[in-house]
């Protein structure tokens, strides 16, 4: 009966990763008149999903399974697949089917919308479709997890076991550290010169092969994978050997698709790093959206952004770069990469800004969804907010409220993922710096692969056997804290500004 | 009941279409080592699909129209629906599910290894595939109408009505003309100089806005449509605002993928001329791909071939490519392009010859599926029909047998079409020249509105609700037949080589 379900259960990983193909194609190629019938597509497969995923057998055999032996003496593998798929099952059958197919319908038509109204910085474009989505999204919320709070449940989906109140608290110490460490950096007499990255030309068609050969030497695998190029930098799975990454290209910014694709590729070396065996079932899935976001922000940020690491490639982007990099040395770039400066767009902001703008759109959507704060009202609510914690207000609502595809695509109780990802890189790599004394000499070498094999066995391996914080505290030895990011933003942007 | 059996047949076009998103990113995006989730996918979607298809219920609906009064009595559309969608429903219920879910993972596994057999020329990677499609294919037609010969059953799928035999009766005058026409060619004191074409650089930078342009003006919309990059060049629709056409790029020769483009756009203008109103039904169906390929070769060569054609394209290649064309006027260039000389590629064969291909491909596909010729002996008896028909014999079988996609992908029975195409093409032409005295001085002016406008109410507009030859002598005035093809090549070529 275990394989059977398993069976079941992969199946339908096999037909949900033809909807991944659907949004891959839809974000990447799709012309601008196909939107109204890739809807439809959507739509018709995500409705023959849903009854797959709520296939009266398959109830039956979990709920079987559930009461046998396997699910207290099996493996640690078949155990969490019986506690996992049931919940899973059990979440979805509270789905009427009318509303799967109307989230991914309306899905696609806003997310279209999206595109339109940031080109024009239309709010009122937009305004209409979100205001569907929130509805649609309250809706879920109510069906899947009648006994959580609605934020709550809709977090459930991409951070299992995350509650709003534990968020809040997490990430008000962060924001105690964070606030004084940019107004300090603001206002010290010594500051960051970051011209040799700001004021040349770098030539697209030689970033390309330069960012390419960076994935490929973090170990992104281009046979399991891809590198396209969209407006919003994503990393997306089709299948167990097929993960595709994007990233924008920016003539007068080096860091643009660099530190994109370090980031997509981080998301990527995690996916590529799950257990082939256990495709399509829990063991071989990711954990949470946190620990996905903790591979992407690892690389980017804790690799990328290390002098160790620019040991290694300023040569390389030398060579590739010559007119803008001929004369640069490792000091100068790595200085240059170490500005904090408020700034409008949240995916240009800098490490430590970046989650102020994660933790004011965790408090804007959960208003809405919790019924404090009106769809029409996000506009005025997003610039008021943004003008207490960065000092300005947005020029327009392309630099404000449409910034972000996130809520256009349905993706509510998504955003707090990106600093809880944060949280627990910096917890991570600190644990890594501990168990291996001589990484530095690896990154300034080119040498990524011991770091990678403890993200693999500490991280990748487990799937999403464990939830987020016991996965962390396993890996690290210690619960879960903020302190371990504070201590590296202080640490790093406190030596840039001579704090 | 006539809507609810629309509603239906348009929910299996919408998830067919969806199948046609993994066809479309399997050729043109998919890493190297993802074909077998591919293969997974194109297989659970293919069985849903058939399970859609042949559903109980659309046949009782289908099975109560065709006694009810609009089978007789309704709109031509509404007949032509009924008729059809029963037939196809017959067809599909008597297909076995393992049978099509085979088919469906056998073609892209078939696929993916003819890639490899024929960039390293091993026919033996690719036998035992194509001796299990070809087991397939015989058992498909079998199944699907046993009431006639196996290819005429395989052939029914591509060229509804098609029989062998008339096909047979149909390219021999067509072969007897040939023939003596290129012995002709390569006798004649009088060669075309076709240096122009094929002794300069055309850097593919610029090749691309070149022809995207030269399809944007032959009438393809790339609001609903786009232009990528493969090995071999095609067509295909994920949607009725999605046709998406593809070509190779050779930095030698600016006809590959002008003639590449001008063909597979001629396609899509086919595609993208069907009646959106009657999408997924037959009325806005295209008719057989016989019609389609007349389509795609009217534009390339009654079009494209042309000396008024070049009178309007000549001042933009040259802008385009200073450099190779800076000198070159119109008749030099059209000469170029006047060259008859058998070739081992049929892709890349001139207009004459390319018959000679299609025929013996027809030839030996028949004589596979009809028991007269083993898989095994495809490479000798393709190399020696090849000597006989063009007087040498491949260096290879990259160069022979491996060349096509169409037996890996199940394609059996789809060459025949190709030559039919072209005999239609011819017959539709002559019939716009009759019915336009101005079509050079059109075409001369980059004015290609009317003859598409022709067509799309003489062919496209008719939806499949006539087949190929009820449609060319509805839109001719004449049945089909080969004169018209035989006369255009011996007059055009005839004239380069002074005949």
């Amino acid at each position: 009966m275990f394989a059977e379900a398993c069976g079941h259960a992969r199946r339908v990983a096999v037909l949900a990763s033809v909807e991944a193909v659907l949004g891959w194609d839809e974000q990447t190629m799709l012309p601008r008149a196909a939107a109204g019938h890739r809807a439809d597509q959507a739509a018709a497969l995500a409705a023959i999903v849903h009854r797959l995923r709520t296939d009266a057998a398959q109830g039956e055999r979990l709920h079987g399974l559930a009461a046998g032996p396997l699910a207290t003496g099996g493996s640690p593998e078949q155990q969490a697949t019986i506690r996992l798929l049931r919940r899973d099952f059990e979440k979805q059958a509270r789905l009427p089917p009318r509303l799967v197919e109307e989230l991914a319908r309306t899905g696609v038509g806003a997310q279209q919308a999206w595109v339109a109204a940031r080109a024009g910085s239309s709010w009122k474009m937009l305004e209409p479709w979100l205001d569907r989505m929130f509805a649609l999204k309250r809706e879920q919320a109510d069906c899947q997890r009648p006994d959580l709070d609605r934020y709550d449940s809709l977090m459930d989906d991409y951070e299992p076991g995350a509650r709003w109140r534990d968020v809040v608290g997490r990430f008000e110490p962060l924001r105690a550290a964070i606030v004084p460490l940019v107004q300090a950096c603001r206002e010290s007499s010594t500051q960051p010169d970051d011209r040799i990255l700001t004021s040349a030309t770098y030539p697209i068609d030689a970033q390309r092969p330069f960012v390419r050969d960076v994935a490929v030497r973090i170990g992104f695998d281009f046979d399991r994978g891809r590198l396209d190029t969209t407006a919003h930098p994503f990393c997306t799975t089709l299948g167990p050997d097929d993960c595709r990454i994007t990233t924008r290209w920016n003539e007068r910014s080096l860091p643009t698709a660099l530190y994109g694709v370090l980031h997509e590729a981080g998301h990527g070396l995690y996916e590529q790093g799950l257990r082939r065996d256990w495709y399509g079932l829990p063991p071989g899935e990711t954990a949470s959206l946190g620990i996905h976001e903790s591979q992407s922000r690892l690389w980017e940020n804790m690799v990328g952004r290390s002098t160790s690491f620019w040991e290694w490639c300023l040569p390389l982007a030398r060579a590739a770069f010559p007119a803008a990099l001929g004369d640069a040395d490792v000091a100068t770039v790595h200085e240059a990469l170490m500005v904090v400066r408020p700034s409008f767009i949240r995916v240009e902001a800098d490490e430590v800004t970046y989650n102020l703008h994660v933790m004011m759109r965790f408090d804007l959507e959960r208003a809405v969804v919790q019924g404090d704060l009106a769809v029409a009202d996000l506009p005025a609510a997003w610039n008021d907010r943004f003008e207490k914690d960065f000092g300005m207000r947005p020029p327009d609502d392309a630099h404000g409220v449409l910034q972000d595809i996130h809520w256009s695509a349905g993706l509510v109780g998504y955003f707090p993922t990106y600093t809880l990802g944060n949280i627990y890189a910096a917890q991570l790599m600190a644990a890594a710096r501990r168990r291996f004394s001589g990484l530095d000499d690896d990154f300034a070498a080119g040498r990524f692969q011991a770091l990678l094999a403890w993200l693999r066995e500490e991280v990748h391996a487990a799937g999403r056997m464990l939830e987020s914080d016991p996965l962390v505290e396993r890996a690290t030895g210690s619960p879960v804290q903020a302190d371990w990011l504070v201590q590296s933003l202080w640490e790093r942007y406190g030596a840039a500004y001579g704090l």
